[in-house]
């Protein structure tokens, strides 16, 4: 089993300080995490960054520069995005302990926390590329934590997970880059039928991701499901349309 | 029983930086603490600790500012000194997480947790004012937590200490009536599309039951994806042959 922190990475997504980002460096490499992930930073690289990352300057300079959260999140088996914000669907929930605890479950999976812009957060698109939604109990009067401390808390909360983590057996789940082909499969036959209407789709997908996600299937449910979809294409002659034939 | 937040100050003592202070302010206040106290702080008040302090600035308005650390720990019944460094002669030792629930468990003490400087902690003289001493567990390769963060990861802990857990929402699962009909459609479904041979139907079904199952969908999520069964079979114009129609 592979060590917990050679498996998780940070993804930091268009943050406006620079300060931020160093201080979130500096955040991960005091509970031993070292994989920082940016995607579309703001500015960066920048003085403040260097500056409040103070000695884990090396977790900076191996950090990797997304442009966009799939890129970000490529391989990856478990995504855990940070949130405050309530939602119209609801998302898995998980406190930050049950999240770290969880993640010392997975032996060999490959994970990601994915924290949001300074003031906005995640937008639902990026919650919904999130397999859990993971809030850190606040001040209800005044519930904006730093990025930074965010990042602090949370990695906090990894590294005693995994003191002692509990194995799990179990085949791992479909990559995420599978799983949104599998999503846009999905889609697809969904309009073939005649179900999905894809000028007005309402909240459909967004249901569907969410049941989805929370089953977790591995590559051989994917490939069963995906299979059913094609043959449902077939028989209605419309498999050149498939999105995607991978 | 008096709200541990009205009963525990934070103490930080001759701080160099002015934008710990008001960080170290704003992470207060995220968790619903308020009573702040800074021994001979270096600059303050200072623009940097109203800027970091964010909208936590009422915190920062009613810190207390003393010139010795006696002075801040009048009337405290119990003592917590952060220090990440062994000592010669080991003083008694919490992890945050019992320090936040010794502290929860004191019903009416006065309690404070006190934070030394940046680049050297706490003198042995500090430490030795202090019942207890609290580390937090750190990379020792950089255990060079910020102050603000360090903060942070207490009030964390002592929020969840006092706070009790919250009651989870979220729709119930389908009946399990409804999901054995939902499986025999998605049966049905599959041999209208011809992806299942209902001669030789192999371990497609029990994994797709487990699949599901782990989803725990709601009757909203079984009527889209039977709505989507029922979709491809009119479609496919095979609608009479649906085993069951409710």
């Amino acid at each position: 089993m592979s060590k917990l922190s050679d498996r998780i990475r940070i993804v930091l997504i268009a943050t406006s300080h620079p300060g931020n980002i160093g201080a979130a460096a500096r955040a991960m490499k005091t509970m031993g995490l070292q994989r920082l992930v940016l995607v579309s930073p703001k500015s960066y690289p920048h003085a403040d960054a260097t500056a409040r990352a103070s000695g884990a300057d090396d977790v900076l300079a191996n950090a990797q520069v997304c442009t966009s959260l799939a890129q970000a999140l490529q391989g990856c088996h478990y995504v855990f995005g940070l949130s405050a914000r309530e939602r119209t669907i609801p998302w898995p929930q998980m406190s930050p302990r049950q999240c770290a605890d969880y993640a010392a479950e997975q032996g060999e999976a490959e994970l990601a926390l994915v924290f949001g812009r300074e003031h906005s957060g995640l937008t639902n698109e990026e919650l919904e590329a999130c397999h859990y939604h993971v809030s850190i109990d606040a001040n209800p009067d005044y519930p904006s934590l730093n990025l930074a401390a965010a990042v602090q808390i949370m990695c906090y909360e990894l590294r005693l997970a995994s003191v002692q983590p509990l194995i799990k057996v179990g085949s791992l789940p479909a990559p995420v880059d599978e799983l949104e082909r599998f999503f846009e499969h999905l889609e697809q036959v969904m309009i073939d039928v005649e179900f999905l209407d894809p000028e007005q789709p309402g909240h459909i997908m967004r249901r569907l991701r969410r049941l989805y996600m929370k089953a977790e299937p591995d590559k051989q449910d994917i490939n069963i499901l995906r299979g059913v979809f094609s043959a449902a294409q077939r028989a209605l002659g419309v498999q050149k349309n498939r999105p995607d034939n991978t």
